[in-house]
């Protein structure tokens, strides 16, 4: 029997968007796409009195905006799944005491996003479930305190160095018919191209977006050509130029590409270093700013590659470098 | 269009367990199942210079194992599924570097096992794919000094304390009739009963535990009575009589039924408090245990409810009681 994998991807026939919420922190708030998300918190508490219930609230929030729009309720859907980078999924498992139905919990680092819409998809293109939602939060204190130090202490950045985006997106997927589809999948491979400074993570994260690039171009025989816009996750200044001159250097030619760690915050005039990171950053370009777009037509198919750096700070003090991973989807207008 | 869940629950007529390997650490090799384990450590090292690299050195044992029964390559499989308790997923994802083909890294604390056998078998039932890796491991060691103490400090231990397993499963399932099927899933809810001590896992977890079954019974109308061996994954001797007692509160009759947790080692002998724990605990009782068994026909239907404490440090100590969740399997011997 032959799998309905081309090689690591697939093409769906029936997943489709149905509405999806977006909230975010100050800065996402303050930068070029800010309009474009349904909340935007003035400060990193959220009025919470920690950065993880921060995190939590903003979360639960998109949630709850993405399910308003179809007056639906937790109980109405089949199946939760997703991931977040505080230590053991803390945001998405501590908010699903809240959703009494089936959760799947994914861990792809900032690549988390395509991970739950990928096998959210997966699991309705099999007919398993008819509606699930995918969602994915990231928070710059949180993330800094786990990863690197508590952003208090003020330690002084490496000009390499990404800004985790503070935010959060629920996105409801199902088999019914609506005007934007999640049209195929490219599962991620890890790469390791031996980079070991946690400060530099588009660096370490441009292989493996080759890597998905590259293989989803083979898969589906296709191009840049083929896409109005093909984002990467979160590469940002520095790793998305590396990008551009690994895929060039293949000859392959490089148009309507961009970063959404670029996209995120205007690099230029904000203190975000190379741009931003996290799984929110990624999430938030797509369905904040991409999905209105294909709604509206003004793009016809986009490509989002979501990457990951899967860094554990233990390892890193153990010398090791860092395991990166891209998945990829699609999206495309329903015709 | 009517999904093919049942509730929460799926039957699956179309995956089979092809080959598994098992590692261990010295306490299960000793313990009363340790014969039945395809390779057990005598120290904690493993011969590696962290115990980090230990656990890693364990997993890729296991799939070594499990690939050379069968004379596979990493490169044959399809795709792989994983996670284990290391932050951001370390011991699964740092191999993956290793495997050169689709990864996808999931997370549900000590559930994981059954998770990750359970969302293969969805990739493999829908005809995704044809054959998928399932792996789990856990480590004592480094499972003691991200959740608790370093085992150096020598911190003294509450008696209702679990105790992680030390080892690693990777476990190969396909579309192709072999002796033993998956026969069929029920995804967990989140579930809190606002237990909030870490040291005492198994009265946090027996509410999920407890959920699943009840769940699974509902959705498949089955009892007790319809399995040879119903399992959970790792409540303990404790937490395993506190579910007793909920099941049999709502008249439901609880026969053929035991903890891994309990059977992995001699809990009287062993010190090992209450049991085991960890997601190597449920994976090497039901892959190494159980799983010969059902091979030689010894048994003929088992459920396999893997539990899982979605605890994040960092949360306990902002006074938060504990999520958990249990993922239940059944596993079938094929007439």
């Amino acid at each position: 029997m032959s799998s309905r994998f081309l090689g690591n991807s697939i093409k769906f026939n029936n997943v489709y968007i149905v509405s999806t919420g977006t909230t975010c922190g100050p800065l996402e708030f303050q930068g070029p796409l800010g309009t474009y998300f349904d909340k935007g918190f003035n400060d990193h508490h959220c009025g919470e009195d920690s950065f993880e219930k921060a995190e939590r609230k903003m979360l639960r929030d998109s949630l709850d905006i993405c399910l308003k729009r179809e007056k639906l309720k937790y109980k109405d859907i089949d199946i939760y799944l997703g991931g977040d980078l505080m230590n053991q999924n803390t945001t998405v498992h501590y908010l699903a005491r809240e959703i009494t139905k089936p959760f799947i919990g994914i861990y792809g680092a900032c690549s988390s996003f395509a991970l739950s819409m990928g096998l959210s998809s997966l699991l309705i293109e099999a007919g398993f479930v008819n509606q699930a939602i995918a969602m994915v939060s990231s928070h710059n204190a949180t993330a800094e305190r786990q990863y690197r130090y508590p952003v208090e202490y003020g330690v002084q950045k490496k000009p390499t160095t990404t800004f985790t985006a503070t935010g959060a997106v629920s996105t409801l997927l199902t088999h019914q018919p609506t005007q934007v589809r999640v049209e195929s999948l490219t599962l991620g491979r890890v790469i390791d191209y031996s980079q070991d400074d946690p400060n530099d993570m588009g660096r370490a994260m441009a292989p493996a977006a080759f890597d998905t690039i590259t293989t989803h171009f083979q898969d589906l025989k296709r191009s840049f050509k083929d896409y109005d816009l093909v984002v990467t996750g979160d590469l940002s200044t520095y790793g998305h130029q590396i990008l551009k001159e690994m895929l060039q250097r293949q000859k392959i030619d490089v148009v309507h590409y961009n970063d959404c760690g670029c996209m995120l915050y205007d690099t230029q005039k904000q203190e975000v270093f190379q741009g931003g990171s996290g799984c929110a950053c990624s999430a938030l370009v797509t369905m904040g700013y991409l999905y209105p777009q294909l709604k509206e037509k003004k793009l016809k198919r986009v490509l989002v590659v979501a990457t990951g750096a899967l860094l554990s700070p233990m390892m890193s003090a153990q010398k090791e470098s860092i395991p990166c991973v891209a998945h990829a989807i699609s999206l495309e207008v329903v015709e």
